[in-house]
């Protein structure tokens, strides 16, 4: 997909990558092994973070921690990616978390069935679009429409559905052409052994939510049984992925950074801090447009989202606000950012509603974090697998009088006369609801007798039985409540932290426009891995204590900073901290030695300030935190242009 | 091991590992599912953080981050979890990172062998030292001090040698007092395997060097070929512990922190800081003293250490210091850490010297920081299965001109004369060292033909062929070097941080004097999970603007503080933010409203004082910061003895 740079110019991946791994943001893990001898591993969808990609990484994830769990007092804790398998049976996992693949029998290959389709589909519109499209290759409009429509809810195919479409338009490996065959299911979770006995299976986890689950009732006491609140969880997951590709995109091991936000579904899943949000224009796509085969965009404020019922909720509406302000700070554009909501088949089946946060990159929009209600799902199913009730129980703040039609039956006339029956019609009297027991009320008040249906057949073949007034009686009874007991929902927002990082980067390269050569990361202070550049003119040992003594003051102020006193040019060590995405750069210089100023030099601009050791520092600081722009420092402190900017 | 609390009382686990539950610093992870029906998993040596645990260790990851990657400049790295096979295969993990076991084929148990032993010979010391030991269970002095002298090298044993021990003490398993199998060992991997073919076997990984090493080119380059640097990983590691036990001290997850240093072996080792550190006082086991069966802490400057060779260099000396000082700072406390040095079976075989930091805790001596000079064994490994070179290439101050001896042979001759043998001589000619070129020169100047020894058997069955001087000539040649070429040595301090948080855990706790269950965890400032509590008197409303403003203060001032309003008497607020480990609290009262004073506390003397807000918050700031103790604090501000002071 065709993208263009921060500054509008046409984006090429190569380049872009190639410098993200000239300068160590990232590379391939083991990659020395790749090229040794007979060496058979799967090294693909694995990644280590170099230094600045690290930082980055680091501050992505403190800026989370700052925006999100602090600022709302969720609980944060760290649990175990290893996870035994009963866990991730009871939360269909074990059944149902996989992706449908196809063989290649000639190739050997496996291919991620709908990644298949879309691969193919692509390169026929992208060939019929092409100026050398022949006759072969040229479609007709209505060829490409239906293709386009496949291709807007791709998400939504089953796997018998994806291999009809691989028949039907007859897909073919693209490496040799061969058929593939039918998709199967794979299951992408890493599977082991824990213990001696090889006879405990366990998974390495998927996703961090199910420890947070499992602490429910822990972390209900220790925030005093306050509702509603949530919990946070930074750490590792791992998916192992058919066939990855899309470098950082696509990973078989990746940070994950999830929230559970606990609520009770009779509050109407209003958020107490929506009133704070509720002006903010996002970028929605619904559903309904992408079943129509469309992928046009709407803005609409968060607030009349949630009164228009797009957004099912005002908390889901809170969290996808407080996300996009996240994702624009930390460096995304907001040009590029949408909220796609989930269609039915690719939704959960107990989920209520879902939005992904998605991030435009040169691979088409990446989700980048999902926002799901997930009801009462996982509290449910794994109170039920564990016999321990995962729910609150709450004082009524006034006894409530419940007023109801209640059966009993005469259960000494009951067995005698029913025998191997009388079980069967208990369960039948039990599983009455209200309007019927009012109904058969007035029958035997009537009758003295009432047929009452039942679930199981009983022994005179039929299921519905006639009970007279000695042995069933109906009334009217009043009952108190002081408690209320229920199990919460869950809104989840789960973040892809190297995703984010990934399409970051993307959203904030440029080139000078004068060299394609000399490239720039325009990263925010916030994320930048090191904030400041200090270099002396030259490697002259003259300069040498003047640097040492800022290096150090710049640490005690809390300012990362990386000293450059190579004997390159100046104006190539400026490049080169572009490149890293350092904001700033302090230059020593020979009229520091005589008069104490130093220059201060902005990455994005080039322009340069000058002014005295403790003016710079201060602009400096009030940079770093947000305080003052380049442009106010720019305007209240002289200018310098007096050596190589590296423009 | 009976140990004592902070302020010397009996220290009794049970109690103190209740409250850390109770306080969710951690729970056993997936607790609920242990009492499932049906339910087969191992949860053993697997624990979640809750809130304050969570905090805790985030808090002492980042201090670690400050105290050595940003104050040494080391270039961070975040590598992989998932580790391909080949990878492990050549650092030795798959042949040797095993513990030995033995089974109980009674109860079908498996054991760790040494700790089979240890429990056992602990058991017998103890029961013979108990008052109430009898004929049976009493033992005679020498075999007491034989017992001590097996456990104190009871890490110097292998498989065999472990067998024998079990054999001739007859220990058997004490659950059930059944005779044990010979060991086996048992490797501590988890292993699986990536992609969809599964012929790809991967493991997750025991430690997170590897992936340090495996980068080593790119850290080089990254850092511009400056030598000395150090590469640093934080990052969860796995291992299969046969039977865990101890709580947070065995577990099968944790989180590391390593750090691998790279070193010129030809610079002695030397480290350019080791000045800033050679006075400091450093606690230590000497592999010699561990050998005579005793374990006697010995108190040396690391100054001396490493000139008496105690320690072998000034680089693992310096790290030995700075793990010193992290470990206070942190909380550790400085009567519970000695330095054990590594017994020789016990140290890889490629280690020149291993240093252990361990805490002492009520379960014994805990290795928490390990400190090893690795040589050059990893970057060789990896170098040599990849074909990749790990080495630095410097180009030397000035050009070496090297004189040495040389030997050629005269081709053209030596084919047709020595027909199969001739390969073989060339082999012999290219073995000889300079000392043997030499004496052959003379040789050959003195009778024309020279007698060389072969590696191999000649075609005549000797190892010995004569030269004459037209076949070869050995001559003294010059020759310039501008480069050197070598494999860095690694220096690993490798910490285990779940380990280090325990055990200061252990040293910060005790109770306050006058009632056991008023428990203290007197955590530093630097590393408590939240620095302050808030705290209305009541939970009047007149209280809430002037609560919710001074929560939004000190959160502005980066202050993590924690508000408890709930309706429970002040003193029980206090003490459970005491158990929290919550050193300083803010208290609003009713004088509050009148004169806008407010009161601070002091976690561990429970003493207060009142002051204005901005004179608290002021205090807050410089306690937080370090730049004042409490005891400063309160002798410039008034004391405050109005109110329950939960002491």
């Amino acid at each position: 997909m065709a993208t263009t740079t921060l500054s509008g110019q046409e984006f090429n991946r190569m380049q872009f990558e190639s410098l993200l791994k000239k300068r160590f943001f990232f590379t391939e893990s083991f990659e020395i092994y790749r090229t040794a001898p007979n060496y058979k591993g799967d090294n693909r969808g694995l990644f280590d973070y170099g230094p600045p990609g690290c930082a980055l990484l680091a501050n992505i994830v403190n800026e989370w921690r700052r925006h999100f769990v602090i600022e709302e007092n969720m609980l944060e804790l760290d649990c175990t990616a290893i996870t035994p398998e009963a866990v991730l049976k009871t939360s269909g996992h074990v059944d149902r978390f996989a992706d449908w693949m196809c063989r290649d029998p000639v190739k050997g290959e496996f291919l991620r069935a709908d990644h298949l389709i879309q691969t193919v589909l692509e390169t026929r519109i992208a060939s019929s679009r092409s100026a050398s499209a022949d006759s072969k290759t040229k479609l007709d409009e209505s060829t490409v429409q239906k293709y386009e429509a496949i291709l807007a809810k791709i998400d939504n195919y089953d796997g018998p559905e994806l291999g009809k479409l691989i028949k039907a338009l007859d897909i073919r490996n693209p490496n040799g052409n061969g058929e593939v065959e039918e998709p199967t299911a794979f299951n992408l979770m890493f599977k082991s052994t824990i213990g001696p006995r090889s006879a405990a299976p366990i998974f390495f986890r998927p996703e961090t939510a199910q420890g947070q689950f499992l602490n429910f009732r822990k972390l209900l006491d220790y925030c005093q049984g306050s509702m509603p609140f949530a919990s946070a969880c930074i750490g590792k997951s791992y998916r192992n992925e058919i066939s990855p590709r899309s470098g950082l995109l696509r990973v078989r091991e990746f940070l994950m950074a999830e929230i559970e936000h606990f609520v009770d579904p009779e509050s109407n899943k209003s958020h107490e801090r929506f009133s704070e949000v509720e002006q903010i224009e996002l970028p929605f796509l619904s559903k309904q447009t992408q079943l129509s085969g469309k992928t046009t965009i709407e803005t609409a404020s968060i607030g009349s989202a949630v009164r228009s019922k797009l957004v099912d909720n005002e908390t889901l509406g809170y969290f996808l606000a407080r996300i996009y302000l996240f994702l624009v700070k930390i460096g995304a554009d907001p040009k590029k950012i949408r909220f796609r909501q989930h269609l039915e088949n690719e939704m959960a089946h107990y989920a209520c509603d879902c939005w992904d946060a998605e991030l435009l990159t040169s691979y088409g929009w990446i989700e980048c974090v999902g926002c799901a209600d997930r009801s009462a799902f996982d509290l449910t199913v794994h109170s039920k697998a564990t016999g321990t009730p995962l729910t609150v129980k709450e004082n009524l703040p006034e006894p409530l009088e419940i007023v109801e039609w209640k059966a009993s039956l005469e259960r000494k006339l009951l067995g005698p006369r029913f025998r191997k029956d009388a079980r069967k019609i208990e369960a039948a009297i039990e599983a009455l609801d209200q309007d019927s027991l009012e109904k058969l009320a007035a029958e035997l008040a009537e009758k003295t007798v009432v047929s009452v249906p039942t679930a199981e057949t009983l022994a005179d073949g039929k299921t519905m039985v006639e009970l007279s007034g000695d042995i069933c009686s109906i009334k009217k009874v009043t009952r108190i409540e002081n408690t209320r007991e229920y199990t919460p929902n869950v809104i989840e927002p789960s973040f892809g932290v190297g995703r984010i990082l990934y399409s970051i980067l993307e959203h904030v390269y440029w080139y000078r426009p004068q060299d394609t050569a000399r490239e720039v990361l325009s990263l925010p202070i916030l994320t930048a891995p090191t904030k400041l550049l200090l270099v002396p003119l030259s490697n002259h040992p003259i300069f040498k204590p003047v640097v040492k003594s800022l290096g150090s003051r710049l640490r005690s102020m809390g300012i990362a900073n990386n000293l450059d006193a190579s004997s390159v040019s100046i104006g190539k060590r400026y490049a080169r901290n572009d490149e890293l995405g350092t904001p700033l750069a302090i230059t020593v210089d020979f009229d520091t030695m005589k008069d104490g100023s130093i220059t201060l030099r902005d990455r994005d601009s080039t322009t340069q300030v000058r002014a005295s050791e403790i003016q710079i520092l201060e602009a400096v600081k009030s940079l770093v935190s947000g305080s003052e722009t380049w442009k106010e420092i720019s305007q209240r402190l002289p200018a310098f242009t007096g050596q190589a900017q590296g423009t």
